[in-house]
């Protein structure tokens, strides 16, 4: 069966919606898991990683899926070892950015085969986030396949892995699936999840989403999923419990609440289903999540992070695979 | 034929006088280009690719040479991963400075095959620039090849690129090339259009330089090559332009003129024969070269980008083909 | 032979003491030398490099070891490419520490096969230093074997690579070894003479260390080895000499004297039985050694670096062989 079924577009993964068959993809990945089939496939091939901010499981893991795959792979944290790149159509270049976005992505796509690049928003201008302007730049102007590890507004390899780890402990045909908000001493972008809840409304489970008023996630990715700012009553009954802080949408960027009473204790736990507690990592201890419930046999958070690296290696085997079909 | 009769010199490339056979190197590129013949070449061979200074092209199209070849790519970033470097020999090493040049690059020697090297000019005392003593100590002490990433007074990868590239589009049996100044808001090194100067000077072309007054090129350089201070006159029926910007030789290192009317532009094209326009990037757009120009079909810098890959692989390959042969 | 008889604990090398068999040890590394026997071993392999410091030697002889033994290396600078990390357990993490070694460890033991982790002492507070928090912090957490890249009171690689060169130069039966202490314009670490001691008092060697008063090593490291205070009168007849700078153990972390007369000279040459030169590089030239004797063909320090690929192949085929086994 040809991968065109799989992927909507040709030729890139910068959201959860580029996937077409999601549960051909999960499948594809826990096959992966299983037994690494593909290791030939990407002989030849490079992944050029870019790195515009900190990175630990999405740079390994996907690393390894590469190498997994059979691919070189060439790293940069580029404004670090590289040029300070402009993304402004038209600019006179006069200050200090050396080198224009159309420039650098033509220039790697010469040397890659595939470009994988993370770029995290300012949470400063909600509309010049929301336009994602990095990855964005590099889907318009490179000439291979663009990988996000994570935007301004998405991370749909860590939504891949989060419904990959739904699809292999789920122990109901349709689990109730909570996503909660958590405080957290620093503003954190809403990309984990909004590309969570969109990958869950593609899912056959119960979603629902619990959050302080004012942390409504933006409505063009909510749609009409269920959002309770009463955190115990949604827990009620979960069986997998999706922990996350992000800054408020409505008052953008900003740190509305640090209310404790919203940290995931061993009294949360209690409330739901003994649900399976997830999250994205890294993780605040005793201010996101309590110790005792992320040392708890109930927490599959390391699960997770492991199936970051399948997630990873089925995106990069269909995006290899789209190459060399079409 | 044994390529003894490539280079001068046994074992580096330091700069585009280590190459013997300019054309038959040029050959060598194009036809790894067309095919990678020796993929397996490298195989358990180590590059070492040191960096004092920012790299993108140079640092992806070395790797993807060296992985095309079979080789091992071990990368640092010198100053930041590793110690800080002493180059004063005899020095009484009682300050910040961790490790000699000496012990490093003879270290180096132990774990890689070949060790590339990176190193710009401080562009504030000329004669201490000239003496490259970053590049011309790795020479001295290193007991492998020492291959030249740019250094402070050239860049002969690129200028072997550039030959390709020109190689590869002529379409007359003796082009007109012309290496143009540009402006441009930092002082920046001669190591890029030296390199071009010296290359061009071994190839069938009519190489003339235009720049203002102030800022030509150090004269062992330039030779007999024409220069002229009038821009649009160098420009007509030229079929190549290399536009650069470069700081003044003369008033060492400093910023004479920002004149915008040196920018490369759809004006000055016009004066050309339809030129292929090159430059080795990053290049500051609407400053250097304008969009207009920049995203025409006259521009091939990224073509260029490309060739740095095969320019890379064919000095590679001829150094590990030294290296086994004697 | 099972591996079980050279390693005293299944899987880590923290300390020089996780070697149960020495010789057997070092034979299998100038095997190795000889002849790369375990090219296959680490195929479908990862080994995880962290750094927490600089490092030239031990970063590229291990990345080259594992290479030989086909293993794939993810390279990280922690604190720059990653999270800062947390250490105290049950730390509320509300501060500027984005993740728990808990977490980090765990998640790493997902993507790599073995962890090697380099992380300097702080060298203010000793009982803390002692602790040597962040290697044993990943030898608690990680669930796959952890490599010491120099902690905070240790650097068995080195001190590995330091028996292995002394093996190949000795051609006596039992040489006198002086381990003697230099000046330094920094406070250094004890971690390279501590395992140096640990090593030399499991071989067939005579060890004198000689330092000034104040400099005495941690007495549960020396145990029964004779110190001396007049360096002179150590190096009567030495065989090896190995020069290094440490500070002080009692006054901790402190510089107590820069004295140049501990200088290692010619003149302290001609005191040896014409002794080999040791040093774990990186060394001040003409602080710590005079260029004269690092020039010089006693000067064994080239060929210790060297050997540190060797030494590190050795402990990494071991643990590769160790998780096949058992």
């Amino acid at each position: 069966m040809s991968f065109r079924y799989i992927f909507n577009k040709m030729k890139n993964y910068i959201t959860i919606s580029d996937i077409k068959n999601l549960q051909q993809t999960i499948s594809e990945a826990l096959r992966l898991k299983k037994e690494n089939t593909a290791a030939g496939l990407g002989r030849g091939k490079t992944l050029g990683m870019l790195f515009f901010n900190p990175s630990l499981r999405t740079r390994l893991s996907t690393e390894k899926a590469a190498k997994l795959l059979g691919m070189e792979v060439m790293m940069m944290n580029v404004d670090k070892d590289g040029w300070t790149l402009e993304f402004e159509d038209g600019a006179v270049m006069n200050s200090n950015k050396a080198e224009h976005i159309k420039d650098a992505a033509a220039v790697l796509s010469q040397y890659c085969d595939i470009i994988a690049v993370r770029a995290f928003p300012g949470l400063e201008n909600r509309d010049k986030d929301e336009e994602d302007l990095v990855i964005n730049s590099f889907k318009k102007y490179a000439t291979v396949p663009v990988v996000n590890l994570e935007s301004a507004t998405g991370h749909p390899l860590q939504a891949l892995t989060d419904a990959l780890t739904i699809t292999e402990l789920q122990n109901v045909k349709r689990p109730k699936v909570v996503l909660t908000w958590a405080p957290h001493p620093r503003a954190l972008p809403q990309s984990v999840p909004n590309s969570f809840v969109e990958v869950m409304q593609r899912m056959e489970v119960d979603l629902v989403i619990t959050n302080p008023p004012g942390y409504d996630l933006n409505p063009a990715v909510r749609k009409n999923t269920e959002v309770t700012h009463n955190q115990d009553e949604a827990l009620k009954n979960a069986d997998f419990v999706y922990v996350k802080n992000w800054s408020s949408y409505e008052s953008y960027g900003t740190i509305l609440s640090e209310d404790k009473s919203w940290t995931f204790s061993e009294q949360k736990l209690k409330l739901t289903n003994n649900a399976k507690i997830m999250h994205c990592l890294p993780v605040r201890r005793n201010v996101v999540i309590d110790d005792a419930v992320l040392d708890s046999s109930n927490s599959v958070v390391i699960q997770q992070a492991k199936n970051r690296t399948f997630a990873a290696q089925a995106v990069l085997k269909m995006l290899l695979e789209e190459k060399r079909d079409f």
